[in-house]
């Protein structure tokens, strides 16, 4: 197993005796179909914007990744269960050989569902017999592989929500999705700053526990003094920002974000519709009036970086977060809530810097000094993507708990507004 | 009821009792059940290109054409299915008020299938009731509106057919939707020519039965004595034309047409694939070498153009393709032989003008002098769409029998492919 | 020669000896240099549209029509000016070579216009030569080439006009091409309407003079009694059409028409712009407060249908118009007049039949039956754009008199609107 | 004055009494005039690609800059020359109200060259009158506004040059803008590596002479031991990189890089053609074969990183690049040499720092911790751009010397190649 590997393993191939191994296994992917459930085989084969896959194909390519990294090199006598599989339902993975192009994901009424979960169950009933049976010289590469292809999972799952948020919030009929239990309604705090110390830090990940190799090498950084918010910003908050004409103002943004807001006619956040004077958002729950006290929620770094001008802030850099976050436990409304929507901000000190909304950086995705990607094809999970991209941290409402840290680097688009993100200010200290 | 409607009902309202009617109604109506039967919900909403609409679309529009049409305005106490439908399925109808963009009806997971058969249900026993129920007074427009409204339905038969073929053939499992039976593989004859006189001809619909709009009036052209083929050019006849590099030489084409080959990259009709050095097509039955001795199908008007100048021939004006056939009983490899594709031509004398492949003339589609649109939002079927289309003729394997006549104008733009469209030529005499 | 090129030669070569057409030529040449006269060289080398040509590229481009049909084939030892240009002035012969993309004509700021005015010497000097040194046999053959080429200049000289304007109305500064002299102010007279008798009647060219391929065959056809409006719409008709809210009216408008309003966000014709609640335009003498007594100019077909549609009316076919104007002497507001800009109707009977305004008919460009292009390349010139065009006749402002005649064929697409292109309404009788 | 403004301007003021900024003030101007001598006025209205400006607008661009914030705000009585102008020749100053669309620039003949020259003197003139005369008080800010507004011009020099390049390149006749003199072809030395040592270090602007706002402020960074390339990377490794099929293979690109190289089909850096199995590029100097000897230049940012990538090595990132070379004094192969061609390395060390081709380096163009953009519509010269950009350092053959810097951070879209843009290594120590 390469060095870099080895370091995103951490010890959890060590505690995780086979056996253990085998029940997270189960409980992943029973996860990723239970939100499946209510779905309608038509709900599952939709690809609204080329940015959404399918949730069939979500479903199917986290298989995909078992089959191709873990069943196909290690499981002797493996027979896939469709050749056609192979390309399919292979993402980005060029050295994995032929892809589906992205754009026609949607156009796939065949396998029709029922065929994909008879294809989760065959990988399942392999894997099953994989985890058993192997030696123990390959083992720990294979653990490593079917945590790595957990993690994986994990991901999907969050891109499930976001992709059946928008795919529901495009059908008139505006289907619900879950029931989000009631609504708070009472007040949240006033903004709050709390200072962090500059000078030499270190960041990425450290430690026991799985990683991504995109949070390596841990490597020294350094910083000035700083504040962080104590809470993101909410919508009552975000009300008085496009009441003050922002979405028309071009010195509030960047170039690149005052052309996109024209070119799109932005107005306010994604998923936001003007009825009879009052502002309505798409939730999983339906439409549902805007409630002040919750953190705004789908805006693009754009939105975020012209709020923060606007509020004479700016966003936090990723390793000011991670100073931030490095010594807060992981936890808060997150997928496991059940809620899949965020929630008012609640308790003192730094809140929710993990779950509810992923909070923009300023800071572009780029490669950590002395960066190695993983060697052969998984080496394209990360590496080639950063460029063009924004670093966002914390996790949100959709993000499993067990998948989100302190040095986790999540990455999208600066235009991108489909995922659960939101906005923390930073400032100078003094 | 104004005169255009009169003259395109002709007698059929006389001749059908309501009870005839009422038994018709049924019968188009379980027939479109029927074409979808083979399909999966998921088949059902797929819109692999603009020109495509999904099946479930094409089942619920139909009955919102009947709804519109016939139950909002003539049956008293109507309420309809849903609200949200009269936007979602209302194709382009300006008159009727808004319409869900074209572009997205792929995007429509809900209403689900079995909603629109719930539809298609509701429908239906009001239509029932309406033809029951109406007096005297308003029946004739009622029964000229039904036959309209059948009619309407049973071109969307076609639509579902070619459509169905098209999300099949974007399948990369390439599945199947009915058992072609066996192939036909002895030679058809050689192409012969026919003369027909010219002098002043009367063009158009006249006598009894139904008919568009825009086949009226008739009236009277003036012809030059010409020549029709006696068949359709054949799968063999094509291959000589793609060996002579047709697909490669600029001066066999109209410059839009050469403009198009080269931005899409054509080398065939649509649906051929090479593989191995033999060229095969998808069709409604899978995968299969191509027939030599079947029409040629699935080309543009372009490529029918082109094939005509390479040949040293010309395409036919409607007006002589309609003097060939007004003798001609209907007849032939319709919709009702079951095997939605082409067959080799067989018999004497001028064969296949109806049935196995619409037939593109030289004509531009443009009113007929003294044209008037049937008066109202109904006025929009056929009118508006009287620029930059050329008509075809003689119906297709995908054509109801009872829905095709000598004086039908179907149009489509030049360089569509995807309806069951072939070659016939023409020539001058002597 | 072929025998379409005898038909298009007429008896102009007969009646021209040699020295009346090298004065033609000198005549012909020297008119585009004088329309080119008042532009700068920076003027002569834009394209501010996809269809607009540099001034510069026509200069050259009609040479080069000089250069490749007769000087290469037919003056021996002929040696080209510049090898470059064959590719870079050919404008769409296949049959000549590759060509420079049309969409790059604006990035060539060499060869300079001074150069491009040597090129032209070269080329006079060579076709004085040719002219007077080819012995007779080729005689007849040279003699038609070069007078199409002298109607191939006189079109550009039309293409230039309508260019510059273009060119001018994309300045902010707007400048001023030439002096328009007073204007007219007095009142056009009412629209009166002009019966013709239907039957078999003969269009397309006839008797002595040149024409183009596409004018023939004469041939017969058979009309019903029509009647055609005695002048073209003025611009006071059209500012009703307008008051009336039409380019927000979706039943006035072919669906295609429609989408293209929309899209483009057309409230005007080409070159209208609202100062202060009054309607200006763009002439070639800058800019002009809407003069409603002149004919309306740079509508689209599609404008002209829709005011035909609201008017109550129609657009007259081709061989209707052909008919009314067979028996009129060619005159008017010509290129001649050195307005460049339509002018109000004067006097009794069917006026402004030639000049002034194109008039768009119904009817689409194709070819006439029995059509032959000229044989080899020169047959590209006309014969391959038979598609998705529209006819239109009768010359305009910019058209010079000894260009136009009644069976003359010019088109354009239905959303052009560049051009000097207006309406004529036309009826049925009784 | 704001202290971003007085960091930027250092002690420029002070040294520079009156005369000495009106002299530089006439050479800075009169060299944009001597860059654009060689060209036509035809030449002078090009605008081949979006990304490049017609030089005219070049040259009235950065006069409107003097006109926009110096002679308007300072010179009492100023009337402006053209009213026009504040639109035309506005880059993108949003708080200088409306600018011309960009993508048009090269649709304006009007103003012509001449034009704009005598703007320039209008300009200089009333400059002139605005340095002798303004009073104490505000000299300060007018002296740094001169000296902002001739590094602009000069940063201009420098577009005007590579956009020159375009233009010629775009012509097929392939015009020589400049003698290049005889062409080194005696071998560059071998790649050599030099270390550096790590730790804390400040980059950033510091001490006298002027900067941008995007080089403030100075400030710390950590920084591991690092090792810089002694040179570029030179053609004849590129070739290398080609000939190892580098275009063909995904695995050594980021995946935006793959689909760039894939989408524009790049085979080779911009202006390379293969000819008779030989590589030549375009050159202000006309078409020329490779000199392996000289560094490769015209490359993207995707480029760039694919070939460290392919060498195993990385590229520097902006902090490494101003470790390097700050205490390197600025000389070189800078457009005063009045090649505009970079040339092959020579010495010992790390040469060509600056000039030559500028380098890319791994660092997004994003703002130093504390940034603070210039006060005002200035403040939009560079904040505002900080998105989607990477740095690159170094000047080249088209900057002059006076105006580049070991602080100076350029900055270009990373699939940008019309900059003299090129290669150098780094590595990791060890």
């Amino acid at each position: 197993m390469s060095s870099t590997a080895d370091q995103m393993l951490g010890n959890e191939a060590s505690r995780s005796e086979r056996q253990a191994l085998v029940m997270r296994y189960a409980t992943v992917r029973s996860t990723s179909e239970r939100l499946c459930a209510p779905l309608l085989a038509e709900d599952c084969c939709m690809q609204t914007m080329a940015d959404v896959s399918p949730p069939k194909w979500h479903l199917a390519h986290v298989s995909w990744f078992f089959e191709t990294f873990l069943l196909k090199p290690y499981l002797s006598g493996y027979r896939e269960f469709d050749s056609h599989f192979a390309v399919l339902f292979n993402s980005y993975y060029e050295g994995a050989g032929a892809m589906h192009p992205r754009a026609q994901r949607g156009f796939m009424s065949r396998p029709p569902l029922e065929q994909v979960y008879r294809y989760r169950q065959h990988i399942d009933e392999h894997m099953a017999l994989l985890m058993e049976t192997v030696t123990e010289d390959p083992w720990r590469e294979v653990a490593f592989r079917v945590i790595l292809g957990l993690h994986h999972e994990q991901q999907h799952q969050e891109l499930l929500l976001t992709d059946i948020k928008h795919i529901f919030a495009s059908q008139p009929l505006r289907p619900v999705y879950c029931d989000a239990g009631p609504e708070a309604s009472s007040p949240t705090g006033v903004l709050a700053w709390h200072e962090y110390s500059g000078g030499i830090h270190e960041i990425g990940h450290h430690g026991a526990g799985f990683c991504y190799d995109n949070e390596t090498p841990r490597h020294r950084v350094y910083l000035e003094d700083f504040q962080l918010a104590s809470r993101p910003i909410t919508n009552g908050e975000y009300l008085e920002f496009m009441g003050d004409d922002a979405y028309r103002r071009p010195e509030l943004w960047l170039a690149e974000g005052w052309r996109t807001v024209r070119e799109r006619r932005w107005q306010a956040p994604l998923y936001w519709e003007c009825c009879d004077g009052r502002w309505h958002y798409m939730t999983l729950s339906g439409m549902r009036a805007v409630n002040e006290y919750e953190p705004v929620c789908h805006v693009s770094y754009y939105e975020a970086d012209a709020y923060a001008r606007w509020a004479g802030k700016r966003l936090p850099s990723e390793a000011e977060w991670e100073m931030g976050a490095q010594d807060v436990a992981v936890g808060g409304n997150l997928q496991e809530s059940g809620r899949y929507h965020p929630a008012p901000a609640r308790g003192t000190g730094v809140v929710q810097l993990y779950g509810d909304v992923w909070e923009w950086t300023q800071s572009p995705y780029v490669a950590y000094p002395g960066f190695r990607p993983l060697a052969g094809t998984l080496g394209e999970y990360n590496g080639k993507f950063m460029c063009n991209q924004i670093v966002l941290r914390g996790g949100s409402c959709a993000t499993p708990a067990d998948h989100i840290r302190a040095s986790y680097r999540n990455f999208f688009y600066p235009a991108d507004r489909w995922q659960f993100s939101g906005i923390r200010l930073a400032d100078e200290c003094g």
